[in-house]
């Protein structure tokens, strides 16, 4: 393709995607289609010639996008915000164009500089210390791996450069509380501390970890002559977005000298509001913590930041030198390939800062306050709702709620609980997760999608007591778009 | 910003990129900057009010650029070929302008399956047999890491389970050459193997694995009561495209029950060419392989394909289940998440759908041969020329050489040789990167951008010989851009 044809070309994308975003409404949130359907439709061989790239656009619309579930939509509550502002959409688009790949500082020295900079843009935003240094990952799983490699590491005195976790010392132990995500206990796995080493700490009435809970463990593992190595705080849980206390674990690890990581990969950017940052008292007390602006914050995906306090500690157990990365400037820059997993390196700073910029970090604390009273007022209306409850504190934006008929429980109640969240998503009129809490199914409303309002709020809220309060039928889901 | 706001913006955008591609000669290729320049330039605390995007745009050209180092430029010879062709850059866009993650298949239908498609369509271009699944990652190193953990539980009877690795059983080995890429060494110690359980295998002349060596050092040390667990073969190292035999590696890994990881992150683009797949003859006796697209063949990075022949093995080392990923679709679809360390994934087989449909397969080919026949000239004319040496043979496109004035050697040829390859790229004529062979600097010549044709490897062979030949002085570098 030629800088002309691009020219044409990309200016059809541009209007296409600037259609797509401004009618999204018009499609069912949740996708459609059944296992296999769009496979079936794709030539299963490679083209030999080439084709118009007019025919690949129309296959976008005809065959791909009925397999889109639609995250950017007003009516998205599922999993979590991924909000991405067009803007960061602007700004990636350049990193793709540039098609420069930082590898090391020389490669291309504005990517390890700019991100320097966002990231310290990001740190001032949420109120931490200048003690932290930021850098950039895929996601709040690669960052937790990471953090889990450089605890292990600290707690066995660098054995990876001699018998790794073959040494056969007394085990390592990894601490986390049950209603931890998923990634903490994969990272823990991959990083080799094995299930059996991995603890899981229990939780209060509001599903937060027992720092007292934590430090008998701790002190019982000690006396078992295990060495705990690592804790791990999660400031809002995947499931309610429940707050470990951070400040009080901070204290327990550091009694007894262990890594202290939290997950703030959700409720991280929520601290760009002062009055939020209660939620993660205690902070300055870890050694790590990942935060991801992909979710709630609005920068396109993957941009997932990891902040350590001890950076030195990170590059050497990251690090690499291989004669064909140095170059004359070593020592004086950062080599950000010694500060993550993988070498090569997108430019995603760029997307950060057209964010910030287009943005202004004023907005941002608009949109976040406009969510946080939107689930306010949809949990008022769930409390004064008969049948309806709310299952969880509400600290931020995710709702978890059930709706209970007389009469039903345990199994049945399941059936209710997954047949009116199922019958909302397949009507297409808004998408929805269920999850389950305390061995038993309920429905999360995450509310945060950029173009999400009240009435996006309020008409689900219509849909939700459609669904459930009048049974199985299809009937009563008004809100169900033409799409 | 709005969508027509971001219609206006983006076609700006488009248009940018268009001119840069259509310029980029223009440029100094490789980045003339000292290291905090670029950061000295950007303000220290992010803006509290919105900024006119014409200002972000604006700073991109006056700030930014000069300190981009040009992947795309025809002179550009450094690393490897990152090609990043323009339909790829309209797909990558397509995937951020939808902003839609893969979490699970619900989350995206679309994005597993064109995922399954494209993995598929690229497993037949490069001659596998439809033994292989395959998935896309990042990077080679996270590839390779991922390689190594199912490594680690095959041997280990999936002790990831239980007490990880630090069971304590005698010691898991890795066995790589010393010319594997870097990222082979930091994923076995990330893995926990331990440096001391990472076996360097020696090479021959043409720094290939010697697997009579191999076979050796993995019976003594079974003699010593260890556990050879995996070997990492390469085709094509890093440093001078050495090519590993992998059948006979893999006659040794089988016999010995090891797992054999493929690293082919370079090479492989170049299996798309019958003529070149003899070079990985007895692939198909590996357990997992790496290949990137994001390099020679030309998708925007990142673009890391990882193939294995069991993929029920890796979804048991990478998988979750957590209740809010459950879905009524589970076990009738795949679960990427499953497949490698992050739960979110980008839509990136778009980027993959577009360039093979805009290019074809056929074109693909035609320019991987053209560059081999641009190495093959430069090496001849390399050969034909008095003090100039090639230092390796060159089964691909890149070429190992040094020019060596008689009486030079030992630290004063390798401050020659770092001195005129240091010229060229402060000069800006050409981006080349030395590297290290026995102990001494050469200089690489990696051919394979884009838009690379004979007439720019011929103005390089003239700078190369103007400014090795005359010495220190900038006079011979004709060839420098305005830029």
């Amino acid at each position: 393709m030629t800088p002309e044809e691009f020219r044409r070309r990309g200016h059809q994308v541009i209007d296409w995607i600037a259609d797509y975003r401004e009618h999204i409404a018009r499609h069912p949130v949740m996708a459609q289609v059944s296992p296999g359907e769009i496979r079936a439709r794709l030539p299963a061989a490679p083209p030999e010639q080439p084709e118009d790239m007019a025919a690949v656009l129309a296959d976008l619309d005809r065959i791909l996008l009925p397999g889109i579930s639609h995250w950017q939509s007003p009516r998205f509550f599922g999993y979590f915000p991924a909000n991405a502002p067009l803007a960061g959409v602007l700004g990636d688009l350049v990193s793709t164009g540039l098609g420069v790949i930082g590898l090391s500082w020389q490669s291309g020295p504005a990517i390890t500089e700019l991100e320097e900079v966002v990231t310290d843009w990001m740190r001032q935003m949420v109120g931490l210390s200048p003690a932290w240094s930021g850098v950039i990952q895929d996601t709040a799983s690669t960052s937790t791996l990471v953090a889990l490699l450089c605890a292990r590491e600290r707690a066995s005195g660098y054995a990876m450069a001699r018998g790794g976790m073959q040494e056969g010392a007394p085990p390592l132990l990894v601490y986390a509380s049950a209603e931890s995500h998923s990634s903490v206990g994969k990272a823990a796995l991959l990083a080799g501390f094995g299930r059996d080493h991995l603890r899981l700490v229990p939780t209060d009435a509001r599903q937060a970890m027992r720092p007292e809970a934590l430090a008998a463990m701790i002190e019982a593992d000690r006396a078992d002559g295990l060495r705990p190595a690592a804790v791990v705080a999660t400031t809002g849980t995947t499931a309610t977005t429940a707050i470990d206390p951070v400040g009080a674990i901070a204290a327990v690890a550091a009694r007894h000298g262990l890594w202290l990581h939290v997950d703030a990969a959700m409720a991280g950017s929520a601290m760009i509001l002062p009055e939020c940052r209660p939620l993660w008292e205690g902070i300055e007390g870890a050694d790590s913590l990942v935060l991801n602006p992909h979710k709630w914050l609005g920068v396109p995906f993957d941009s997932s930041l990891y902040y350590v306090r001890d950076p030195e500690h990170l590059v050497r157990v990251m690090s690499t030198n291989p004669s064909y990365l140095q170059s004359a400037t070593d020592g004086q820059v950062k080599s950000l390939r010694d500060w993550g997993i993988p070498l090569g390196r997108r430019f995603r700073a760029l997307k950060i800062w057209f964010v910030l910029r287009e943005q202004g970090v004023a907005a941002l604390r608009a949109r976040l306050r406009r969510d946080l009273e939107n689930a306010r007022w949809l949990a008022s209306e769930v409390q004064a709702t008969p049948q309806w409850r709310l299952l969880a504190p509400v600290p931020l934006q995710t709702l978890c709620l059930r709706h209970e008929p007389p009469g039903l429980a345990g199994a049945a109640l399941d059936a209710h609980t997954l047949g009116w969240a199922g019958r909302i998503n397949r009507s297409g009129a808004a998408y929805l997760t269920p999850a389950q809490l305390d061995g038993r199914w309920m429905v999360r409303v995450s509310i945060g999608a950029e173009p999400t309002e009240r009435a996006d709020v309020a008409a689900l809220w219509r849909a939700m007591r459609a669904a459930a309060e009048e049974g199985p039928g299809e009937a009563g889901l008004g809100e169900a778009p033409a799409g």
